[in-house]
């Protein structure tokens, strides 16, 4: 627990080199359409959790290339919802190497009487959290991890497969009954703030954004500067595959949360620790410093990777509730 | 992650060597004597968490010779709760090193119907989760942390204190017109099942005993067989204070976790990961084979000190319905 | 660097309790056959290394389900080898996380005068040493590294494919006009040996077995008796897929090398380190005590997972000039 | 073993950001003067320790508020001293965990002819070595150690009893017959070094002051940058706190070695090590720029937190003779 | 801080498999008469230390093949010596990498009255202590290690030559006019326990031996239970040179300690931690229950290496003054 | 895996602190003179490795003083070699910690045509790979380390005899009839590669040098700036013996690679790794940026201490074969 960065004055001007590289829009229009074009619908089964303030269902959505993929949908009690009334909603991803868990899980945004669309995680689910969904393939040699599945092109790279997995879940929120369209943000803290941050910038019309210590931006700098994990599977690639940098750097800057900071327009909602060595913060400000849309920026000075914590989740909700409005009405 | 102790049948025969010490129940039923006649009333403040299936109260009762405890109340929301009856309970106490945590966590219990008394730990809540109630006070030089605060007297010890809190929450709970006294449960995991474990000691009609993975039983082989903090504290106080072992055995004998489990008499559930060096499986076992109620224990081959984790609360809801019934009804 | 396990004389008597799940047979039997099927033929393709004294071929035959698998065909330079004699052939496997390598690397085989192909390993190659095989796909969520990858069926299971592949790699060098098809051994480390061992099961008519400390033998105590990667991989997979542990072990004993071993039949030589934390040498013990052909096994009490090193290649070369003799006539 | 810091030339010119907060002074004469007006006595008692050339006495004298605080006072033997002169006297501290361990131990003082104070730890002395002297309360909430006992005020803070511990055994020191009052020396390592630089604050009139890696200096910058304990404390407890870090360092500025300097005037001697990850040098060299009297610095540019050890010792003997004279006449 | 080896019954029960290797007498007979016969005396120069408790003189003996070792020799003061009387004397040895340190460092024997020889070591104190003295055909202190030099045969291995010293130091003392040569006991901790007990066996009528954790005994087990150092470097050294274990258990039994237990007779006083990672209690109880004398052995439950530290000094000094009687009379 | 040093930039600018000492050519120059005056003769006797490309020879060359120096002489089959022609020659230094290991290991340059003369390093081959001759004034190969030995004088330091070995394995190379003299380089990987900028100082007319991340260079850098093995044992003996610091520096300008770089004038290849914190790339830039001859350096930005590794050495057989020509004709 140590400053592990340029000084904060330093972090808030900095720019990263990453720059967007050719044929960006097209790419990410073109995967975004296919997988809409795939088409699928929404599933949604009830799950007895026991619970009784909290309404819990096993929903299944069509996501890169119309793959289903796995969430858990989360809703007050019905005795709660307002009758003919559709709900504000948050559609959460998750961490890095977790799945979206269990039913009983993660109630807070239900609680305070938002939709709760928590999506699964591809391919992942199997370290701090359980998943249930899996990824679609591999495409050659890879470290440990999915950092490193089907680096080397951009159409292969594994978070092709799981951003284009984020936006349908905005489409697939949007497409419920009980959710109010207009009213869908999206969150997610680490892995799931860089996805979310994607999410806004493939599904610009979102309410708001909100990104915990953000990871996958500014790749460059990154895999320089920090030997944790999961940055350093993509260094620990490189070390051996010398000869495919390039490659590498290239389709890294097609999933790289500052390029598509640069084209999000929703009000975001950005916080990061100074001493967190897993995400740097100089990756977090290059993203926030490049975002295009209205931004604040919580700074937690003496923590690592865990940012604010429960504090952030409370913040989060004040910010929601600010852009979204009541959740019920 | 690896097997840390005696294999799982030898577990299931294993018998500590803790024996009760002489004016153990005097020591026990003079404390809470003493800190029942201390009296004091229990206090309740709304809070406002932004949440709307859940009611969480600021909650302060009188613990330990009477000194303030905080706690968090929370009820499911008013227009869930059965007119005019009251609710079972959970009081619940917190891991080594936390608090109470902020009011909007832990939902969990609230959630599921129950009333749910989440309880400050005193004098911890710096390292994990914030806390909120100072401890009232040392007698002489410790390792850091709190397992040696007081340690030369069972009468200074910090656990004195900390299982009266725990008894005294129970009495609070019960005090509550919102409980129904005949149904409160007590639960918690690592030193919250140690602590859940002393307070069936200390009021024998609770209705249940939830321990997760229980931290401080056994400490004479807990001390031997692993470094890991914070049995470590033990013995590092004993490795420079080496003419006080006798002392320091005789005063631990009297939060042992083991003698609380002789004299405890609810239906109990137990879970244990064999590959958990922070408390050796053997502790947990020697608590567990020495409890003279009902009793079950679910062993988790391959997990280390979480245990079940998300698997035990489902399963801990599931026998705590079963025991408690229908929490609204 | 210390004893790891039971001693040695407990060892030598050492039985795993894996047992050989029903259907074992066909299963391998069926995979087998279904691969050569698929036919395909093996592509040479001459490669300039600057060598003078060995020859090097890319080489892609096909491996499971007749998927393109890559390796290194080494041979003694031309005007070293007999006219007219084809030679006796190693056939070598890889250690986790490396592939083939480069062509200029291993010379060891080619230059003691034998045929020597050196077999890529799929999916794998991105962190000790390059690959360029991809692997087939993937079913569900994986812990990092491929351990877990499609654990929860034989069917799926990764190493389905990676050992099928190595049989075929035996009737790929036996198909060459440069190797005599009865002298051909199977050798490597590690993963390699464990590899090694399914293939002398697979293809029993091999002519010899060379196993270095191999890995994947005896997964039950394995996964509970060292917290060292790559065994680590399952214990953490079973820590949160904590319900799926009986079809973990299911698919596992389809791979174990215990199983393999009893029916294998070519002459063998093992080698462990009795200080081997990666390998536990009670794991090698399993296998080499179940083994059902003639069989040696070096012990070599200091060391770990490196175990014997350069002098397990040269007395490897012993071994493998006396049951193949001179591998030139 | 690396250089920590900004390099050596940077050390000496630079200044710390700790400002004085505003009633330093009358907070600290407050504090002292409420102690002297505690009054008590000092108690003496000698030791049979079976040495011949040092007598050492058990001493007890009131610290802050009076509370009765341990020490040894080793004295050269009574054939050694001169007929009715007084020693001159050095007082020191002890490092971070320890106490004042065992009368036979740390005779270097005495034997060179100086009536030795050897001043115990309130609350500490269960790691290293062993203290007696009990800290007299706790008020909240904090990490394990004392770094955070009581932060939030500065009135509650375990630092205020510590440093007026310190001057009060300056006054005992000195009411002894055997001292000469005018020749009385601080003297510590550490902690002892930043308790030390305390002492030399509050009883502005010590004859000199010697500070090894003394601990405890410009806490903004520390804390940011060495992950390392004890300062780790610190950082850890604001990690939790987050909404309370204005308070923590208005604390810490009242013991801060940097403002403490600003008031000393005794002749000092620090030391420091350029590779001290526990101590940085900057913290060391903000207390040591700032100093307000004559003053020398020891830099060991290839020393950790050892700094210059026995070279030290006995470099601050020679220090000491020159500003204190011969001990004994 | 855990128990590392067999349960205390066992250990007292224990016999090492260590036997004495044939000509172990004449080995040693041999060495130890042509060290004798290399002549040289023992020369002293005053130092000035500014200590006035106790006089310090910088030693020259000669040790080995007769090379020149150093030491330094503690006294107290002149006026504190008895007139015409000579003192009971302790030789003390080293341990691990140190050297005989400063002079004004470790006064605890010459303080209790004691005359105090304090041995260089060869060829170490580089690491925690500074020596003076460098090993044959070498040119001063070095960092570790020597654990390993000249192990292919006993007469070049490095504790030949340090064992030979450390007989020829304590004949060194009997010379002096300031010692009674019949009052003389060797003493020393870790290493320097391992070299006291092989003087007690070289030099079989000195007046009592104290071996605190002694270090350097039954090595055939140490080198299979602990991966510390030192021990490790042997483990090492076989980990490469697996070839020559016979060569190296050969030379090796030479200097164990515990050979040289069995050849003791003086009265002994051993010391062990039952959680010494770095000396396994185990090899400590090898040597104590083999040594042929009087004694005694204080088990230390719940530390490591450090043993009793101040505890065991305080009971050695009880100890020496119960065999040797008052030092000065 | 990170950055460890300053940017790139900065690196290809840096240049060292570091001076050439007074009489450092004509310290080099006696030392050479002496060596070569010693005379004596290189000795081959061939090994049966069971090899048929390659013919190992064991060598014997007289070294540092005249002293016996060990190597492998690995040449193509005489089948492979021109009829009386010679071969170019390849002289490798190995590794810190390494000796010349096994024979029928390293077989790459004798693959490619070259004769191969793999040196032996005195009193190291007993970690990572056997060796077989001992120092001066030492028995054999020990474990680690040698940095240390003999460092306070340039006369009797470890290097200054190792690097005459290097020189007169070049000269011995020369006197072998199979060998062209003209066309031998020095080639070697971290120490081996500080060898062999040595050894091309030494000898200036050798045809080329390959310094694969080289060891043992801009020492007052390098001790300050890393704190890994084997830089670290400087810093820890400079740790305790303080005083000492100047001599030790002088001793370490004669052998400092920067030094050394500078009187060197073959074409040169260099290689370094920017994640190398064993081997800082400002040591290898500063002795490449102050190298004489004609250089080149390759770059690896994701790399450790590794560099290259099979990639350095394809590119390494490129640049030998560019600057001695086909190693056969």
């Amino acid at each position: 627990m140590v400053f592990v960065d340029v000084p904060e004055a330093e972090l808030r001007a900095y720019r990263s080199s990453v720059t967007e590289p050719a044929g960006f829009a097209e790419f990410w229009d073109g995967t975004l359409a296919e997988a809409r074009a795939a088409g699928g619908g929404v599933r949604l089964e009830p799950v007895d959790t026991g619970l009784v303030t909290v309404d819990v269902f096993d929903v299944t959505f069509p996501g890169f290339a119309g793959e289903p993929v796995r969430a858990w949908l989360r809703l007050p009690a019905a005795a709660l919802r307002p009758a003919g009334e559709p709900l504000a909603a948050v559609v959460e991803f998750v961490g890095y190497g977790g799945g979206r868990g269990e039913p009983q899980e993660n109630l807070l945004w239900a609680s305070a009487g938002f939709a709760h669309l928590h999506v699964d995680t591809r391919g992942q689910g199997a370290t701090w959290s359980r998943g249930d969904t899996p990824d679609s393939g591999t495409w050659g040699p890879q470290v440990p991890g999915v950092m490193t599945r089907g680096i080397l092109a951009p159409e292969t790279y594994y978070y092709r497969r799981l951003f284009t997995d984020a936006a349908r879940a905005v489409d697939a929120a949007r497409s419920l009954d009980v959710v109010d369209a207009r009213r869908v943000a999206v969150h997610g803290g680490s892995q799931g703030g860089g996805t979310a941050i994607a999410a806004a910038s493939l599904v610009p019309d979102v309410a708001a954004l909100s990104a915990k210590v953000p990871f996958l931006c500014d790749f460059p700098r990154a895999v320089t500067i920090t030997d944790a994990h999961p940055f350093r599977e993509v260094t620990d690639y490189l070390a051996t595959h010398r000869d495919k940098v390039e490659r590498v750097l290239h389709t890294l800057a097609h999933v790289d949360g500052v390029n598509h900071a640069r084209r999000a327009s929703a009000p975001a909602r950005f916080t990061v620790g100074l001493m967190d060595a897993v995400v740097p913060p100089s990756t977090v400000f290059a993203a926030f410093n490049a975002y295009a849309g209205e931004k604040e920026i919580a700074v937690w000075p003496y923590n690592g990777h865990e940012g604010g914590a429960a504090d952030d989740d409370a913040a989060a909700l004040v910010f929601l509730r600010k852009h979204l409005g009541d959740p019920r009405g």
